[in-house]
């Protein structure tokens, strides 16, 4: 088993906030990060594919392949976006970097299965201070 | 003559737009940077001061002090924020990049006088694909 | 399961000498690293939590608790410190990159399972060129 | 157990391209990296090892050893080289990220076992875009 | 004056070589740089240009022309192919990091100009220990 | 005019302190960094030299000569060294970053001179948050 990885990027709008809860008790839990009026980042996203190398190529995976996908599943529908309101994915979905791991994975594993491959990890680094991880 | 950098960061919402003109003309110009409904970046402030050093301190200014006027004036105002909803000092300014730096210059300019130092210059990264220089 | 990431920093003096050794012994196998008048590094660390979202705030744990507790039992202990002399919890431990290594892990474990979740991983950078991973 | 890594460099040229297959057939599947000419990258290698801390030392291997031995049997090697042309353990091997890690795996993995230690991963940066990991 | 960079990518082949020179005045000059079946790196490209902001747009120039036009003119040119044999306008010129710099320089200069902007420097990293600035 | 760099290391012990005061003036002062037992750094050095390249081999300077020069007269002396104590040409300088670099200035300017070439900046980044410039 050989993991490849693609590092890709969007900058996006968000904040935290549960509407099911008063303003102070948002302000609380998420601090600043529940600001009305938004606030964002620069996403970096890596997307690794596991699998055995093909004897013809040398690769388990085309990356042009999981870049082209990338691009057009998440890529595309997140950058210079509001991930509150403008990704049909993550329709009421708190955009919390953990659940952005989660849907970028729900998003990308079919596709990813239809190369001929296995997705194995989604990486989201929402500044350089944290990251998620998710395995599926 | 010394120069001495600090680093700082903010997180922020912003979008590019221009009200005079036509939707399909911001769209022209500023693409999915006028984005309606917002996106965002990590900001990486460089702040730097020149000076010669002090012979009791090895010090042309304390960092510390560079640093706390740095929080209270532009970091507290700008992080977390929406650049063109949410701070004082950017009120009708279009928050392009070089626009940002140059208020940030604003901003910093009198208070690192007034601590017997000299603002040298401002860098603000938005991405790590671009980045602007302001030496006043 | 979610993997969640926090970085933090520490710069600090340390030594590797065994009083046990020949001051040759010593410099035969840790080399420059035995120097008595000490060297030092900037050390980052990053402290990997995993557990469940929580559905209310799409959190698995609240990195800003995580944060608070990094520093309060380990930051703050170590940051501009001497590893050798300074450290309550490094006492008698080589300051190996390994050994710092199990203890912060020793440090963090408990504190983390107070707060409802689970260490996975402690990471930390000595230099660029090196680091060391443990989980337990 | 815990795990350290070492990290090295080198700088080569290379070219992914299939001598069974057509030229088109080469510019189809490997693009721009199927030149005639070459291209080349500035490759960061990470070599994992994992043990248990020597009382003594605090190590579980002494790093210097492995970047000893990633010198003598990787870098020395691939440094300044051409993968497909110059590179005595790559001879009729398709020098694609994949395909590098698991020979660079290969070649040092005796070598570490020699040292009383065991490798556990070939982490190989192809550009700051892409990667490959490899643990045998 | 404000001073706006954009950075792009290129991965290339090249060799240092002196044809006027024995092997062994370019082996003794250029050291392992002059390797007869080339190597290769990640070249990093940061392109600044100078000027005054427009006040419909915030921007001195649109860094979008400046990446198209960067595109067109360098890196479509030297991406992917080998910097002695392949680049039309660096034909008969050494390869050095100094003068890869210049003829990226020449090349852009016009162009920039007739955007109504000013190019101010070139830098190329070579790899992360070294990098050249040109300033025209 | 182009303007050559080349980035080395050096990891060392230092502390801020100014024996003519009190032991409370220097902790208001200089903080943390006063602590009696020491901290260190990983420091970051770019030695920045300029001149025109020399046609027959593109190079204003073989940065081969000066990485050597840098490290006989600076890396040996100060890597995995105490700054207050260990080195010859800090003596009896306070070890702020601003001092540090004027030192290596001091240091390699003449050096630089002897190889036909001129010392342009000396950079020294203490941390990933602050450094310091100087240009003679």
């Amino acid at each position: 088993m050989v993991y490849i990885t693609r590092r890709e990027y969007f900058n996006a709008a968000h904040k935290l906030y549960n509407s099911a809860w008063s303003e102070s008790k948002n302000l609380e839990v998420f601090g600043k990060c529940s600001n009305p009026n938004w606030h964002g980042h620069n996403y970096t996203l890596y997307v690794t594919v596991k699998g055995n190398p093909n004897p013809d190529t040398g690769f388990i995976v085309n990356l042009v392949d999981v870049s082209r996908i990338t691009k057009e599943l998440v890529i595309d529908k997140m950058d210079h976006r509001n991930l509150n309101l403008d990704v049909d994915f993550m329709k009421n979905i708190m955009p919390s970097t953990e659940n952005v791991a989660i849907a970028i994975w729900n998003q990308l594993e079919p596709a990813i299965k239809n190369l001929g491959s296995q997705l194995h990890c989604i990486k989201i680094c929402e500044t350089e201070n944290n990251f998620v991880e998710y395995f599926g």
